[in-house]
């Protein structure tokens, strides 16, 4: 049984690990950290985790090493980068759910995050933990720095097209559209207000966010070459969900038949992306609650450009749910231990 | 291990109940019915569902009886009668989502659902499924008629204050809201496109209910005497979920503190009904893809009524989860078996 | 052309009311105070009202009386009984939205607001703005404190049965359903964020919530004694719209057919209030944007219980809307004068 | 005083159709036509309409023409090639909601909706209805083909770009979403139901969806040669709003600013159009009910491409309200008469 511990168990990630990890058959909730819910149980937090067996939550400090064998860091970014070679050098294993550990060049998060990075060493070895495409590395890695939500489904999109030469790498579009959990559960500004977002939709930080150059790194190591692309955000009026739809340029003569086949192949392995049939496209729905992944594709012809198409949800093959299936990895279970349940419908 | 069978596999109700099963381990489905997707796998229906192991669907003939041990059926209202004993003279259990056989009075089930009821014998000496207040009557039988979602969040609420005869049961009024997924997939109609009920809020069937007599027979039940009550339902814009509002007069003086102490000593061994807090009231979102019940009070003295709130998942509680439940029960399964997963948050 | 002055523009009800003034013929936006966007256009709060013709907001001072023949005041409560004071003694005419003049009892004010009262004879001699019930005393009324939005909707429904002798007003039980825009834009607490209230429903402030004893005070005047009586409010997923569904017992025999003629002659001359057939119930969207009432009756004979229920849009009978109907009878215009628009549907 | 026909008056299109007119000083309405309602209030399709004065609906026969000054055509697509050439020949102005004179090439009509077009000579002459950039014909033509939802947001939103050299139109992409009414209130299957479309986002029809040749009719006529581009809709979980997305290579060096500049020279003369700051992007809520149209600019110089994104309400800018707007055009009007009412906020 693998001991696992939560620090920032009262966002929603942490949430939503702890909802994973009640049906995991192979590991079992040690410890929580949450500096608010501190002496209480998470259902204070989380009412609908009320009557669930878990340890009491707890302030943390740097000594709880030996509470856990893995850790879920689920804090805001720049927090981990001081408390994950603590845990490392314990010999634990550390899977971050911040942005502090995706960047190998710890420049390119200073450039782009604001802050300088505390731990470079550790980000520079750090595995970036898309599971579908790093699963030797993973397996093998004591700290995973696991994707952020959009590049989660703008990479599992795009990889495959990238990387059997399909596109153009330097002409891909990227638009996505998220729920509003994603904003986690701290941004208590007018804007994020019920009736602000409600039946109402919005870009914003347009040619900005921070997550572009999470998928440009990816893009550009299965490119083998740098790529520059758009990436552009969208608030949609629902809880859960990331819908990417991206463009390229096809650089050759190829069928929606013949990209579906390609992916399937790239995909064979995978328990949780299914790529669908010509014609069918992903809906977020579909994958809701889960660690799934639904791809469709459109090869238009008229316009010499390849659509890829992914839903996920944000805070499952987004966040949490690939973070356990990296702990699976991490610790030799089969990738779906415990995740393989269908998702919420309708 | 149980082998299930579901009739009317492609319904809401016949998908959470796929749901649920797919994570039970004492269970396998072992036969799907559907007319519509006959000779497919059920991810037709449901896209959620793909990837995961379920037989093809057929279509229904008289004779599956041999194909499981237990049997969900989830048609329309007046279907399972003509079916039911048929599966029961084959020894086989019975749980019935639809209304069939929720009355032990079928001239009662005739009035209000304008249908002769072709198996009067069944529904007289069936058990209405009720988990928390039937259990050991549930325990022994073969053929549960399973609630409806309105009664089994009303019930929850009130029963143990008619019991416990805090209440009058001739003041008792009920009101109820629920998230549209309890409409069935089948009503497609304009007024339930969602252009038509998102951001909107109507009652509806106010005073003719087909689920009034269904919560006055079990109030009565445990009043002991007959009793009317108002019940108005409501559609709210949202999936899952029933808040329910009772209101009743006192008959005796009880602070707010003293009924949730009644209520918690009946609820005491109960794995999914939560009493909450004095102060603390229910939020169906705190139980939503759950078979959880929240349960909040209210003795108003200013008034000398008491407010009983009760929040379950239409879906779950309220439909697939309790039927579940009642499965659990039936085959001497501690009643949570599968069923303890928290519900998905936010 | 009446001279308008808003203080408060920024919040919702500050919105609306704009919105509803700049279609009204007789009216013109002379005045905005905004301390948060003092010095810009008022599009800065409300980017809805880009391009409109508007004055620049200015912060609040108390010299403000030139400005304006008439003065809504939109602030938190508590603010307001400093303020119209001083407006009053200019010469002006002054509408609360606050609950600052709604009581004609201050101290029932201080008991349930927690807040020593500094306007008491202004509040004594204060009209309490239901438009269709005191029409004759808003007209002569220089001060009007407009009611609270599930007053409206709740006294809209049950005053004519009380007026007209048909229930026994001490066993009024009022449940209502709010859409979120009721609580305001500031309230930026977690419980407030999109994530956390889509999707949910639940009871709040039950038996405490401080519209109870503005409802009592007018049922009580109506009803010739004092009444108490149940009011449990709900929070809805959806912006606009208030849902009232109230119950009480009949004291004569009443069919719905009779309950509705009566409320048809109350209501025979006010423009904004529809009775509907028999068998018809309210719903919200059919209202939502505009300062329109739907009211739905049922008497239920098994019960002995009348069920009346009304639909107001929150934000516009519910507050702005009635707001400048009152103003349109305190200047001696038609009341529905600029008001007359239907709602936004769907 | 413009008598107006409204012929299938109750469709979507139609009921804001209604609520415009009502609000429009220079136009009554003098004709409704609609089957389903014949000799009924339109207040039976639409119960948001009670209380106004409208006529009876009847039912629509070939001799209608000397009912109204002009006529709105809000019938499916295929109907109104059929009956505006008499309309025309009576010497009525004829504003069709729907596609068929939307198309100056017959033949790309009949490729994209699989009908043989029955007015050719018509749909030649006839006007496509973009108002900011067809005002001069407008105002002389007797039949406007009035544009679909998607291609006014699109070519609200990239023609000033085209216009001006700014962009290779041969390498736009349009990536739209869409509330959920645009797909009008006849679509009653399974997918439309409120359950289904909630909390769920789906891209559909892509590579193929009819408004394609629309749009690329107009970037053609605006660039001066055939372009073909890529256009994706996608379904949002919200009533009204579409928020279009648009990606082209930059043909020569621009800053944002330079952008914002251009777009504004080029809408300075409108009423409905405003070209956000350099930073802000636009919200569907923020037009949600109005006419108005907001549009955001972003030239990333990363990678070299122009984002042009706009925000309109798909029944108001998208349908009636520029419908409206037309009708005030051709009739000598100054085109907002009637339209400036702000939108519906929040």
């Amino acid at each position: 049984m693998i001991k696992v511990g939560i620090i920032g168990a009262s966002g929603y990630a942490g949430g939503e690990l702890i909802r994973y990890l009640t049906g995991h058959p192979e590991a079992k909730i040690a410890y929580l950290a949450s500096d608010t819910y501190k002496g209480k149980h998470i259902s204070s937090a989380f009412p609908s985790l009320t009557g669930q067996d878990l340890p009491v939550c707890e302030s943390f400090n740097g000594d709880a090493a030996d509470r856990a064998d893995v850790f879920f860091l689920a804090q805001h970014n720049g927090w981990a980068m001081n408390i994950a070679p603590k845990l490392l050098d314990a010999g634990k294993k550390v899977i971050d759910i911040s942005a502090d550990f995706r960047f190998r060049d710890p420049e390119v998060y200073e450039q782009w995050y604001k802050t300088e990075h505390k731990a470079k060493d550790e980000t520079r070895s750090a595995v970036y933990g898309l599971s579908e495409f790093k699963k030797a590395a993973i397996a093998s890695a004591n700290l995973v720095g696991n994707p952020g939500c959009y590049p989660t489904g703008a990479l599992t999109a795009v990889l495959p097209a990238v990387s059997a030469g399909l596109i153009d790498p330097a002409g891909i579009i990227i638009d996505s559209k998220s729920g509003v959990s994603g904003a986690g559960r701290t941004k208590t500004e007018i804007s994020y207000l019920f009736s602000e977002l409600d039946e109402s939709l919005k870009p914003y930080n347009v040619g900005v966010h921070r997550h572009t150059p999470e998928i440009e790194q990816e893009v550009s190591e299965v490119a083998g070459r740098a790529v520059k692309l758009n990436f552009t955000p969208h608030l949609v009026p629902m809880i859960r969900g990331i819908l990417t739809t991206a463009y390229a340029p096809l650089v050759r003569d190829v069928t929606t038949s013949a990209a579906i086949h390609i992916y399937r192949e790239l995909y064979t392995d995978s328990a949780f992306v299914t790529v669908l049939d010509e014609g069918e496209y992903p809906v977020t729905k579909y994958v809701s609650g889960s660690n799934y992944c639904h791809i469709g594709l459109k090869a238009d012809n008229r316009t010499g450009r390849l659509i890829m198409m992914s839903a996920i949800d944000n805070m499952g093959k987004g966040a949490a749910g690939q973070a356990v299936q990296n702990m699976n990895i991490m610790f030799g279970l089969p990738e779906s231990t415990g995740l393989n349940r269908p998702a919420v419908y309708p």
